[in-house]
């Protein structure tokens, strides 16, 4: 049964180990999620050519691979990297931006799905994407399709890949095909700032890294910290500019007791 | 006649349309542009390899096609889409980073201009270089020649191209060859962050992609909202870190009052 | 003997010559150095492709080479750069980032320092790597060895390259060799936010383009100036989002009193 206080002994424990994750993540993105992992106390390290991924993740505690601004040779490092995750039992999380906008995207994240990945967490559109169905795609990488809407084919993605499956957007999902947990964390400004989503998929990483939780229980802990962290900073934030930082400063001093405080499970 | 209030109509038009804006931009500011475009409203979407480009600007409203950090693939990415964009009508903007300062960009700068761009939206020297004048090199990115000296070179610019063209600095002007607009807002420390010129062409695209103006008057209502949101951020700020926050706080806030107190245009 | 007059007296030369610091920076930080350069008073241009970084190094007072998220494009860029600015005379800085963790990194980092920088700064780790000592991995571009235990390292890897190396952490030294200079500024969150060090790269190779100091002298001023801004923005900062951008302002407005109240040497 996932629960608050289990999110808050897990942070502990990232905080403990600090563990490295090596995260191939999108250029537009990357020093948010780097300025995220090392917030919550873990210990970012951002490889991503073909020349040195497997030696990164050979160290690595955890691996995450977001999809985002690909080009043919980091979508071949994206490859490797998921198969010496599998291939070495390292967790690694799945995100596939902008999958369902984009043939190349779509194909890209439908290749990884089947490299094993621990866990997958996208939009509504994206997780849609990947379960088969018809997605509309004039918003690009933000979603026309609600967290809700998606969690269907969440289930579906769950069973078919092995993997613990988050669909994120006003509710979070996060399935393994049959349980889900349902966040209710968050504020609507956190689409406001770019790389927020990507941010959770790194934080599961780290929550994955350091154990002692289910797969399920340690990608939805990591997404009612980002949830519970993100709605504190947003109150009272005027915009996107003040919430980006305080978020930073929330993931830096969450504790148990906030997290008691806020949690909106089920 | 370009006004505040028109401004203020078009920028609800943004938010309520909240165009998918197509930016290939630097790697620098990618961060920046993509953040100024959701504090404005609008939905960025930051694809940059070729396999890719041609498919995002078939369901962008509008591209953005800035060449800081240029490689043979992404100068190759950028002609593609700027090609697509002119071919389906896709209104584009150009931001010339470095061209007149480094050969290789003055190159690819000239080549895109002639791929029928709407709008190009440069610094003085920038502007100076793509209209054939001898400019200072010596300043790198930042501008040797301020946008008054380079007025004339706009305006042959626009001609020679049948663009809108502005030329940024202490004032902005915008042409289209004939008619010019003037804006005389933003702060000198505007300068001392990296991409508020990017966020500039980014916000021109999607004042562009929302409709209802005038190419040239739409680019000048980017360019107004910039300045204006720039000049309250740099209010009572001690220094550029925290200018950065407040524009995107400023970008998400203003209004058609804060408008109408803080234009000076003509 | 270095003192904080003197570096008063740099970082007044480096406001009044705004030096084109061309910055090589690897991709997750590159935003975070560029609006460091501009913050302290310099201009940076980052460019990094084969193509370009001869042309750009010729034009400025100084180079950084950072090889973190480097690529055989990249890579190639590097050494280009780094073999034209010890051509031309100019004062260039290597950030091995990720050096000892990687083994692409290392080599690359290996054959920079044959090509004659005039500094070095990384962390224990990647110092003791380049000296040829045996480090452990698994912190990756982290640092699992302090500075002190670098010292020696230092000191080695200076004498055989013939560069100032500084080594820097909680307490930051800087060698020619033979003279050594101890900085006791900065605080403990400063690692928590992505780009720090490389920050501090870019500001020596800014402190070196305004010249006035011997090389030795002109790096630690540029440590000194960045530790004190950064111990500056820690305080009252609850978390790194905070310190992030306080720590811009605090370059932006760094004067003579404060260094002289807070500089902490020997």
């Amino acid at each position: 049964m996932f629960s608050a206080s289990d999110t808050w002994t897990a942070l502990q424990r990232v905080r403990k180990a600090r563990p490295l994750v090596h995260s191939i993540v999108n250029h537009v993105t990357m020093n948010t999620v780097a300025n995220g992992l090392l917030a919550l106390g873990a210990s970012p390290v951002m490889a991503r050519t073909a020349e040195e991924v497997a030696d990164v993740v050979a160290i690595a505690a955890a691996l995450v691979v977001n999809i985002g601004t690909p080009s043919p040779a980091s979508a071949a490092a994206m490859k490797i990297a998921a198969d010496r995750a599998a291939a070495l039992g390292v967790p690694w999380v799945l995100d596939p931006v902008g999958a369902g906008a984009v043939a190349f995207r779509t194909d890209l994240a439908l290749d990884l799905c089947r490299r094993s990945p621990t866990a997958i967490r996208g939009n509504g559109s994206e997780i849609m994407a990947l379960a088969g169905g018809n997605v509309t795609r004039e918003k690009g990488v933000d979603s026309a399709h609600g967290a809700d809407e998606a969690l269907a084919a969440a289930r579906a993605l769950a069973a078919r890949c092995g993997a613990v499956v988050a669909v994120t957007g006003a509710v979070d999902h996060v399935t393994d095909g049959t349980r889900v947990v349902s966040i209710r964390n968050g504020d609507p400004m956190m689409a406001r700032v770019t790389g927020v989503g990507c941010v959770g998929s790194a934080l599961a990483a780290a929550f994955l890294a350091a154990g002692g939780l289910a797969p399920l229980d340690a990608v939805a802990a990591a997404l009612l910290v980002l949830g519970v962290a993100g709605e504190a900073a947003a109150e009272d934030s005027p915009g996107p500019g003040t919430l980006n930082w305080r978020l930073m400063d929330a993931l830096y001093c969450l504790d148990g007791d906030m997290l008691a405080a806020r949690t909106r499970i089920g």
